[in-house]
Order: C-alpha cells, then sequence, then structure tokens
C-alpha cells in the first residue's frame, strides 16, 4: 500500500482542489438539465427509460454537462439554450459508455451493475443507438449549425477513437503517441466540445471559442491518464469500477507503455504474456501494481496529467477573472487530484 | 417446394415489375453518391473503410439512396445536394445493419460473412457508431434544420423500433399491432424520411412532402413484409442471406403471428416451443414453413404487402405523369413481387 500513499502525497497541493465550486455556481441550471435528460430518455418502449434511466440518473459527476453550462456563464450568456445542450452532450457520453461496456465487457461502472451485465449486450447497443439519436434531435431542436458541426465532427472522432483503441488492445507495441491520438478522440474530444459550445451560444469570437477547446482537450486529456492511472492504483470502493479492468482485458495505456519503455527483459515477457497473450493468473495485478511502481510509470502518468491540467489553466488566461474562471480551473486540477 | 410455386404465381403480374427504370433513371447520381460514400468511410483508422467497406461496398440495392435521389428528381429538382443526402441516408441504413447483425447474431448478408462474423461484435458496434456519425457530419454539411430534424427524429424511431423488436422476440402474444409498430418504425421510417427530403432539397410545398413521406412508409411497409415472408420461403441463394434467420431467433413477424392466431392449440405449442423457449429440433423450420402455408400466413403476407403498395402508388397520386414517378411506382410494386 505503500505505493498509493506516496502517489497521493504527490498529487496532494496545499489545499485539495474538488469540483465543489463548480457545482455549486451550475447548481440551477444543472437540475434544468436533468429535468431535459429525464423528459428526452422518455420512450413508449419502456426499456428505454429504464435501462437509460439505470445508467444516467444513477448519476455519475455530470462532468461534461457542468462544463458546457459553466463555459457558457464565463462567456457572459445570460439564456437557457445551454441547458439543452448540455443534456446533448450528456447523452453523447452515456451512448458511448453503453457501447464501451459492450465491447469491454464490463459489469461494474460507478459501483454498480453495467447495463449490458442487467439487460444484456443487445439492448445495450441499441439503448445506445437511441441515446446518440436523441443527442442529435436535442442539437437539431437547439437549431445551430455551428453547434451541430461541432459535435457531429466530435462523435465520428469519438467514434474514431475507440476503434483505434480495439485495435491496440493487447499490442504491447503500442506507442505513446498512438495512445495519446486514442484517448485525444475517445475522451478529450467530448470534453472540448462540450465546452467549445459554451461560448458558440453565447456569439463569442474565435479566440474564445479556440481557448474553450484548449482548454476542453486539455482537461480532457489529464482526466482519462488519470483515469488510466487511477485503473492501477485506486481503491475500488472510491473508484465505483472494477480496478484492473484494464489489465485484464489487456488495454494498453500509458503506465504500460512506460513500464514496458523502461522494463528489461523479464518485464516485457511479463506485459507480453498478460496483456498479449491474456494469459493472467493470481497475483499478476499486484506484480502488475509493483512492476509500474518500481519504474515509476504511476508516477509519470500523473506528471502527463498535471502538464496538460496546467495548459488547460493557460487556456482560460484570456478571460477576466470570475467565479467560473476559477471554478474551471479548479475543475482542471480536481482532473488530476481526484481519487475516484 | 409446391407452395413457393404458388407464392410466386400469386404474386407475378403481367409483366414482373423491377428496379430497372429506377436503377438506369438514377444511374448518374447514383454514381456521384457511391462516390461520396467511398470518400467519406475513409479514416486514418484502416480497420472503419476495411469494415465499411465490406458491408457498403459489397453492394445491397442501394434503394433507400435511389428513393432519395429519384424523389428529388421528381419534385423537379436540379441541383446535386440530394447526392450527400442520399449517402447520408446510406450510412444509416449500413451502421443500423451493423448493430443488426450484432444484436441478430447473423453470420450471413447479401451472400457474404457480416461484417461481426469476420471482424467480431465490438468492431461492428463503434464502426457502426462511426457510420452514424458520418451520416450527420454530411446532414450537417448539407446545412438544411428541416432535412436535420426529419433525420435525427427519424434516427430515434429507428433506435425505438429495434429496442421494440428486441422485446417482442420470443413472445408469441405480440400482436399485428405490435409487428407493425415495430416495422413502421424500424424499416418504414428510414423509407419515409429517404423520399420526404427529396421534396424538402427541392423546396416543395408541405402536401409534396407529406406525399413523398407517405410513399416512403408505404413502400417501407411493403418491403419488411415481404422481406419476412421471404425467410420463411426464398431459396437461400436468390436471398443472399440464410433463409430461416428468423425461425433461429425466435423473431415474432406477421406470418408467425398469423399463424400463430389461426392455428389449434398443437400448433400454439408448436410455436411457443419453437420461438418462445427456442428449443428447435432438425426439420422445425419444415414444417413451419409447413404449418405457415396451410393457414394461408405467406399469401395473407404478401396480401398485407400489396395492400400497403398500393397505398404507395396511390401517395404520389398529386405529382403529374413523368418517368420518376412510374420509375417510383414501379419500385413499389417491385417490393412485394421481388424473391431477394
Amino acid at each position: 500500500m505503500s505505493n498509493v500513499v506516496a502517489l497521493n502525497e504527490s498529487r496532494e497541493p496545499a489545499q485539495t482542489p474538488s469540483l465543489d465550486r463548480l457545482m455549486s455556481l451550475t447548481a440551477t441550471d444543472l437540475a434544468r438539465v436533468n429535468e431535459v435528460i429525464l423528459e428526452q430518455m422518455q420512450s413508449p418502449v419502456l426499456l428505454i427509460p429504464q435501462l437509460a434511466g439505470h445508467i444516467i440518473a444513477a448519476g455519475g459527476k455530470r462532468l461534461r454537462p457542468m462544463l458546457t453550462l459553466s463555459a457558457a456563464r464565463l462567456c457572459g450568456y445570460e439564456g437557457d439554450r445551454h441547458t439543452g445542450l448540455a443534456a446533448s452532450v450528456e447523452f453523447f457520453h452515456t451512448a458511448t459508455l453503453l457501447h464501451d461496456d459492450v465491447v469491454d465487457e464490463s459489469d461494474l461502472r460507478r459501483g454498480a451493475a453495467t447495463a449490458n451485465a442487467v439487460w444484456g449486450n443487445k439492448s445495450s447497443v441499441l439503448v445506445g443507438d437511441f441515446l446518440f439519436a436523441r443527442a442529435f434531435e436535442l442539437m437539431v431542436a437547439d437549431g445551430s449549425l455551428d453547434v451541430l458541426h461541432i459535435l457531429s465532427r466530435a462523435s465520428s472522432v469519438i467514434a474514431e477513437g475507440e476503434v483505434h483503441q480495439l485495435i491496440t488492445a493487447n499490442d504491447t507495441d503500442t506507442t505513446e503517441e498512438d495512445y495519446l491520438e486514442v484517448i485525444a478522440s475517445k475522451t478529450a474530444r467530448l470534453f472540448a466540445a462540450a465546452t467549445e459550445i459554451g461560448a458558440v451560444v453565447s456569439d463569442r469570437p474565435v479566440e474564445e471559442r479556440e481557448a474553450l477547446h484548449a482548454f476542453g482537450h486539455n482537461i480532457g486529456m489529464a482526466f482519462q491518464l488519470i483515469d488510466d492511472m487511477l485503473d492501477y492504483s485506486a481503491r475500488q470502493a472510491t473508484l465505483g469500477k472494477a480496478v484492473g479492468d484494464d489489465f485484464r482485458e489487456g488495454k494498453i495505456t500509458l503506465p504500460v507503455i512506460l513500464a514496458f519503455k523502461h522494463g528489461d527483459d523479464e518485464a516485457r515477457a511479463f506485459w507480453r504474456r498478460t496483456l498479449e497473450d491474456l494469459e493472467q493468473k493470481k497475483g499478476d495485478l499486484k506484480r502488475a501494481v509493483q512492476m509500474l511502481d518500481s519504474v515509476g510509470a504511476l508516477t509519470e502518468t500523473i506528471e502527463r496529467a498535471r502538464e496538460y491540467s496546467r495548459r488547460a489553466n493557460d487556456a482560460l488566461s484570456i478571460f477576466p477573472d470570475c467565479d467560473h474562471k476559477q471554478a474551471l480551473q479548479e475543475a482542471a486540477a480536481f482532473a488530476v487530484n481526484r481519487s475516484f
């Protein structure tokens, strides 16, 4: 356990950043987003609200919609189009989660059984399609072609990233560049779209759009890097999903890429056996964590995340100081320091 | 085999209707659609064009894009926006085919191995998502919110229909109304959208939009009814997919609903055993076909299809006579008389 403590210490600043400020600033808007989500997941085909409700209503941090809401307010937006679009972003995210869980054959998400574990893969695929379609309907109802352009492009890039990730699975030759491309597409792109549309609904100039896109991209990168680190170091009860999922599936994430690069022949043989051949035996996950720790791969992953978080922070420098700017910058710090 | 001959005879008019006229009238436009399809399925993630190429380039009748092209020309359209939108419709269709084959666990489509049989379910789910996203990108590039409204709504209705179908599978209590709702959503809705957008790009009045929507809906209904009939009567080599797929999966289609309704206790026990409990033994498919035949369920299904085909034909009455009107009406007749 010493490594976990060490990791936490190295990530701990004077005051632990949290999402509290962001949550409090967006609380009223987010309540409206949740109403839209509940309305829009209804269908006469009752399995749809049942299954969608299981994954959507059960929670999650609602980080992406909060980012859309706060980005719009940061740009001085005073209308309420941003709530429908934030709901659209969350539908997108949920659709990809449903398909991800099918592809990853996951049983546990956010501390509860996954939809595919309860209702089967077929239902998850089709209800995911429904939520994806609803996300587009919500955007079309908003009526901005600029927003539609951003989110339709994001959706194909995300799908490309997911396929790319599938290809790199079980391949220990996967490079850092491959990995960074995968997470830029599958994760950071939706964050970037979520924040950029905050500037679009506010009719702000292109510099602010680009700044918010950069903010979203970088916080998304930090977020995913920590996600991949936590899969080897968090406690399952805190994380709400099964620790070691990536290892068991042979997913090639940065900690593993670094350990493979820094490791000796014996280490590489270990990673090839466990991740390429998926020949895993009792104690292998524990040994994997020790090996990652011994070459500093988890600490290095956190350092990379911290760099993206810094870039996210800097991207907001063109905006004047205000509560929303502080909340977003604290969210970027939280992306690195979180334990869940 | 006598029933197959009888069926063919009962569907044979003086001159066998075909898609030849529609294909010839749309040939130039369709060549452009195929170019757009090939361009837009490209991706640096090579599995995407490989897998998409397998299902898209391998062919299929391209019926839906041809309907969009012809509907636009029927409305006097002289531009070329309709080709991008026709490609979008085909991407949508292909995305749903990829997910359908995963859900149905199919091995054979259009005489070739399904993508999921070659590359696995995971790839099919994610490449389906990519094609779905690309369909939206193509529509967004076109820039008509009216078109986006029609197709985004269609996409959520289609997903609802697919989930509804999943629920009715293996349930011999499924009613005709349930079945008709399922096929109206999962199949006819895309046909209706495909033809309606022909009027939209042509800026035609609402009556023509509605007429083309009705045409598309009705030809789609006829098309699916015959599809479900052929699953019990076609020859596999002609159909290009495995005959009896619906039976093996326990899918509840109109022929079965009618046979269950018209059958005696022994017949109902047979359908319950084979379709609900999926306890099927050698000879059961042959017996199923005989039972469908003995109560006239296949003939009745064809009659229903013929009625929808008539309605499709009538829906075009507001348009003056022209080559495209004739081609579309012949396509409606073909939907009933086809053997593939």
